[in-house]
């Protein structure tokens, strides 16, 4: 019963993560398994605090810790910890940016037609509240889409519904460009200048296998220069004590997130770990390679699977996505269902193995 | 040696927090002590967590947390649930209103000359990017300060520095009031239609002893419709799945961090029952009792008080206020510095006792 695979599971991985005992875990596009040594990390943060008190040692311990992230994740970017900020979530990062942006009446922001609520609601404030044009075409034809008002473009980097990756065209425009990087960053590899992106947004809690409430936004050195910021917390500011003529840091930090726990910063800090010690490109790899062979099984089983790239997602044909999703998790196989579209979504990650796929292909025919 | 008080410590509070066994802890104007029966409650979920995944489930199980402490925290305030926000910080809530009121060039922000950098960014941004003039006069006198095109009043409930009160003649100006809450909300009563504003931010990790990264907004249905909201996460959509036109929620869920942890809100709601249990009149009326008295004993031993209000912040005269606060905390009693000025504040809370009170008192004469 067992699919033959040339894969072989990166040593200990898969033992990392307590939820992969029992269900076939699909869901990391939503968000990651959490691996148990993550979780004691944050246990002990929280029992030090509890202990210790949160005075000034906590908050440079919080500080270190923090230092740490910025670094782990700015190189999961490949760019500088000082151009990356840490945040709560993918969509606060992208509302930062095109919320800062200067954007006169008029003109347009240029978006594809499978964009995350989180990206959308951006752009609707960018619409209603600066009277900017918002024009949605499809993903793998963006790049041609640029037109003579077209001011920026705000896309998804891999496309949450679909899997598709945003063209590599788009890192030669002059127009500049921000990704949603929440399907994107530790699914598949990142660097930031070879995307040739001005701004990149990700998850801490997807593919990088984190607590809820964590994220980074990288924006790069010449585009920051050129963002408003209005909310400006204690973390922002450049010399805190100057009042209001504090200003802002001078690099990435001036678009941190204005309170970020220890326990979070730590709990993220462990699952990045856990992931780096089995090694980044051999979990790229075999979770791109487990996708293409899920897509290969569906497609054998007759389920039509949606247009996607090289990615750790596979949308597939449902007939009635919501109530299928429910019955496999019954099951105890965790995907989602796509609304507004006849799929149900499938994300494999490093940590899973083939039996997580057969399981799912054998619900999917029972 | 110890001091005489008629002030009866509510039944089993203090046992509530690890951190008294060893620390004269009077620091919850920084973060409050954490309750061990809310580390408990945050280690639960994230266990749950990384067993179960993070599955809709998961997010029903946050959802719910999410309404009990939205019930919590506007039973604090003394408004409708649907009428709060849950944030991660007082800043955050601040820097939404502040940032999405309509305001013109050359028209006026009203402050005060002691607020905390956390509303300061904000001002500062309206000034920078708006060309708002924010104007600076002492709490106490800020009501009769109101000028021709004063549009807004945005000042601290409980000064953070010296721990006076704001006048309550501002609850009758025609000019909106948006109070920073931090040191108010669990250390004072707190009823927002009373003190008459339109917006009051509050902290979590403060004065109801949650986890770093909580916080709540209230924002009154008048003010609600009138503010601009840029960014805009899947919380804060009224129809997540209308794409562009998904709009926002009709209630204060519009102004709703991104993303909290369900083991922040967790941690957050049951630190918050430790306190209720004991009673909130109880735990304000110790608190202010405890604070009057160590202002008395300060007095008494020739260290300078701030002038206060009926507060649970007690800021008095130090030569050196950092390196006493050092000294200080060397001892196992934690206080912190007022930059810019010569005080060390301490935070005085219904958890705290008068061996506490001894303890400063005697360490600052050593």
């Amino acid at each position: 019963m067992r699919v033959f695979s040339r894969f072989v599971e990166p040593t200990g991985l898969r033992a990392e993560f307590p939820v992969l005992e029992r269900v076939a875990y699909l869901n990391a596009g939503t968000d990651g398994p959490l691996p148990a040594r993550a979780v004691r990390a944050a246990i002990e943060e929280l029992e030090r605090e509890a202990a210790d008190g949160r005075t000034m040692a906590h908050f440079e311990r919080r500080s270190e810790l923090e230092g740490e992230l910025r670094v782990a994740y700015a190189a999961m970017l490949g760019c500088e910890s000082a151009d990356l900020a840490l945040t709560t979530s993918t969509s606060e990062g992208l509302a930062q940016v095109i919320g800062g942006f200067e954007l006169a009446d008029g003109e347009e922001i240029l978006t594809s037609d499978e964009e995350h609520p989180g990206l959308l609601g951006a752009l609707a404030g960018a619409r209603d509240l600066r009277g900017v044009a918002v024009r949605e075409v499809p993903l793998p034809s963006i790049a041609e889409a640029v037109g003579p008002r077209t001011r920026l473009i705000a896309c998804s980097h891999v496309g949450w519904a679909s899997g598709l990756l945003a063209p590599a065209e788009l890192g030669a425009l002059d127009v500049p460009v921000v990704l949603d990087g929440a399907q994107g960053v530790g699914a598949v590899p990142v660097d930031v200048h070879a995307l040739g992106c001005a701004a990149y947004a990700g998850a801490g809690q997807k593919w990088l296998c984190g607590p809820d409430g964590t994220g980074m936004l990288y924006v790069s050195p010449g585009l920051r220069e050129r963002l408003a910021v209005s909310r400006r917390g204690f973390r922002n500011l450049g010399d805190a004590d100057a009042g209001l003529d504090a200003g802002l840091k001078e690099d990435g930090r001036r678009f941190d997130a204005m309170s970020l726990s220890a326990e979070a910063v730590a709990c993220a800090l462990v699952a990045h770990e856990v992931l780096a010690e089995a090694g980044w490109s051999e979990v790229h790899a075999r979770a791109r390679a487990l996708a293409a062979q899920l897509t290969g099984l569906l497609a054998e089983r007759g389920r039509e699977v949606a247009p996607r790239g090289d990615t750790t997602l596979v949308s597939f044909q449902s007939d009635d996505p919501p109530a299928e999703r429910e019955r496999l998790a019954e099951m105890g196989i965790a995907v989602r269902h796509i609304p507004q579209r006849p799929w149900l979504r499938a994300s494999v990650g490093a940590w899973n193995d083939e039996d997580d796929l057969h399981r799912l292909l054998e619900a999917l025919v029972a």
